[in-house]
Order: C-alpha cells, then sequence, then structure tokens
C-alpha cells in the first residue's frame, strides 16, 4: 500500500482560543507525517542535511474542512502523487477518530542545497525508494 | 490605496534548523497582518468573538519563493481580492527589507458562528467598512 | 513505578536558527508527557474540561543543559514531587537517545474553574489515583 | 531608567483552547523584549552569530498570575539583574493593558560558540554598553 498514515494528538499547544487546532498547526502535523514517511524508507533528514540537502517546502494549498479540537487523536496520511528531479508533491489528509476529514493538503517540496539554498536533484537512491503512483 | 501593511521581525521562536522561516510560521504572519488589518478598518475580533462570531480559514493557498531569515525586518501586507456573503478572500505577501517577495499567500476565510462552527453572514458594518476592489 | 515517560522526536517544527531545540519547545514536551501520564491514569484533559475544570501552570522552572537537536528521538519523564488540595508539582526530564540529560524541568499546575479561573480542589478520584512518593 | 520594555499584541497564534496565551509563549514573548533591548543597545543577534556566538537560555524560571487573553495588548520589560563573564540574568515582567501583572520570569542566559555550545565570554562591548543596577 502506498499510503503512509501517521498519528497525532492534539494537546493545548496546537488549539487556539477559538477551542480548535490552529490553522497553521496543520501544517506542522502535515510535515511530521512527510517526515515519518521518509523514515519508514530509511531517510532520516538530519543524515540529508549533512550531505548538504535540505527539502523545502515550495507551495503548500490547505482545505479546512472540520475543525480539529483538543485531545482528538488524528491521523495524517501521506502519499506522493508527483515525483520530478527536484521536487515532490504530496497529497496529505487529517482525519479524526470517526475518520472524519478535518484537512486536506498538498504540498510541494523541493530538494535544496543546505547553504546555497539552490535546487538538486533529489537523490537518485530516494526517487528509487519512493512508492510511485504516476 | 487599498493595501495594508505591518511589519514582523523574524525571532528565534520563527526559525527553524535550515536558519531559515519555518514554513507554518509565514501564515502565523500573515493572520496578523489580516488582524491588524480589520483592526484598522475598526473591527476587534475579540469583540466579533463575544458576538459569537469567529473568522476561520477555510482554504489557504502559499507560495515560498525566497527563504525570510533570523532578525529580518519584514513586511506583511494584506488586501480583500474577494468579498462574499460569508467570506473574504485575501491576497498577502511577506517581503524582506530589500523587498523581495519573500512568500505569497491567497486566504479565505470564512465568517462562523463560535458555538456551532456553522456559517454565518458576515455583518454589513464590516462589508460596508471594507475597501472593495473587486 | 511511579515514573512515566513518553517519547518525543524533534521535528523541524521544534528547532531554531541556533540549529537545536528552542527553549520555549521543552515546556511542550513536557506538557504532553504531563498529559499522557494523565490519560494512562484515566484521566482525559477535555472530558475535565467539560466538567468545568482546568490544569493551569502556576509556576515552571527550567534548566537548560546539552541542546537537543533536530531529528533527536527524546524521552521526556514525568513524576509528582509534592501533591496538595488545589495543586500537583511535577518533577520532569528531557532524555536524549544516548540517555543525557538535556533539560531538567519542576513544573507547578493547579486545579481552577475553567469559567472563572479560580482555584478549585483537585477531584478526589484524581488524587486517589495520582502515584504519591511524599 | 534602564527598564526596557516592548508591546506585545495577542494573536490566535499565541492562545490555546482555554481561551488565553499558552504557558510556553510567555517565553517567546520575553525573549523579543530580551532581543528589542540588545537591538536598542545596538547589538543585532544575527550580527553576533555571524560572529560565532549566540546567546542560549541557561535557565528560566516563570511565574503565571494573571491569565492574557487573546487580542490583548500586553507590554513586556526587561532588565538585566545580575551580570557575570559568561552570563546574563533578566527580570522580565508581561503587563496587560490595566496594568495588572500576568506573569513574571527570571531568564539566565549564557553566551556560547555557536559551533561548540561551549560556554565564551560575553564580549567587552557588550558589557560595557549594558546598563548595570548591581
Amino acid at each position: 500500500m502506498s499510503e503512509f498514515s501517521w498519528p497525532v494528538r492534539v494537546y493545548y499547544e496546537d488549539t487556539d482560543a477559538g477551542g480548535v487546532v490552529y490553522y497553521a498547526n496543520y501544517l506542522k502535523f502535515m510535515e511530521r507525517a512527510r517526515t515519518e514517511f521518509l523514515r519508514s524508507l530509511g531517510f532520516e533528514q538530519d543524515e540529508l542535511l549533512r550531505q548538504g540537502l535540505i527539502f523545502a517546502v515550495h507551495r503548500a494549498e490547505v482545505d479546512y474542512i472540520k475543525p480539529a479540537r483538543f485531545n482528538h487523536a488524528l491521523t495524517v496520511t501521506a502519499k506522493i502523487s508527483q515525483q520530478k528531479k527536484v521536487s515532490l508533491t504530496f497529497e496529505q489528509e487529517v482525519l479524526n477518530e470517526k475518520g472524519e476529514l478535518c484537512s486536506r493538503g498538498k504540498i510541494k517540496i523541493v530538494c535544496l542545497d543546505s547553504e546555497s539554498f539552490k535546487p538538486r536533484p533529489i537523490p537518485e537512491v530516494i526517487l528509487r525508494t519512493i512508492p510511485n503512483e504516476q
């Protein structure tokens, strides 16, 4: 199966005075799932950083559908919908305990040189390992 | 001119180990500018909340163009590109001290009942006050 | 055993441009461990909130000993060192993968009425359940 | 008078589902005031970082007295209560619009080499410039 999922618990730190998860924090949840997805494939981002590579977000589109609340146990999914030489596009969902969709994101990340922040090809070993649905 | 701008200083809290502003934090900066824009028109969101109204983000699109860094003095703009009965769409930019574009966002907010989180018409007094470019 | 421990992974969101975990974020990690400690005893804070009770931090003392870094897998401990009618004091540690102490905290929380923010006795059922070392 | 003060507005990003400022975020507010205090004396921390120096928090003690709420306009103070060869201790307060004390902190920072994170003497030019009350 090519979809990865990762559990995220909502703590006070994630919520705001509206009683729900603060909108920017869904981006944190989605990045946790992307990081764990890469880790599950054998890639550690601190190791990539030592090799002079950093993945940076180039574009994020997020739809907010149903608010997630304090103490909820969420599931965050990640799958790669597009794979290019220097970029990967993830489609991600944040679901609550009932399986209802709270938020949906399309996140394009690019591989950069960690010093110059110039684009660099994604290492072949990563591209070969990533589940490819295209 | 109908564009509002707001200064934002980058502190350590805003950055990450890549040495740049963490991608989710641009959404915080943009919300600060939207809040101050509404305040400049005479609308305080805690007052709206006491009236049972909350503005929630419905969709966010963010492009990351040039990384902003620790200690930079940024300018965040906000203008309304679309105005509907229950929603407002903002176009926003984050610029560095040289006037270079770091990030650009299109943020659609909806007016909700603060208890039920059901859509509610934006109060007439707000719609009448907002600079309208459509 | 009376000490609770909880794993915390360091993501980009937790770090700053110094390359290490941002100092305020250790407080987030410690709160996660306290929340999970209470959950492990059967107490859910959203349920307490519906009963009109909220635990708020009254005082925090944190020592920063060794920086934790991006991608580290930390362990956060929590034990109760003092238990009073309206307050609990936690002693907590944040350890890295080598078992080295990164940070140590002493956090006093008080039980408050969630509306008035006035102190309220901690429910008997909680006090009876909490491991007591005094 | 040697006390520095800095205005901080409370946005949604700063609050939690309890309706008040999240406890870790007072540490962000206090750091903003320390940063602006150093800037007011002519020291820019990104410049210090380029010189290989970083100020890191060694110990933080924070008392939470009265909750600050969404949209409040706070004042954060900073003064140096102790000055040593490699460390500075700040005493800081967070006050609301009525001048009521929301939070009080005692924050000890140390000067470190930004690579090795080993202590380094605070540059003489900084020590000479800092208002000294001891």
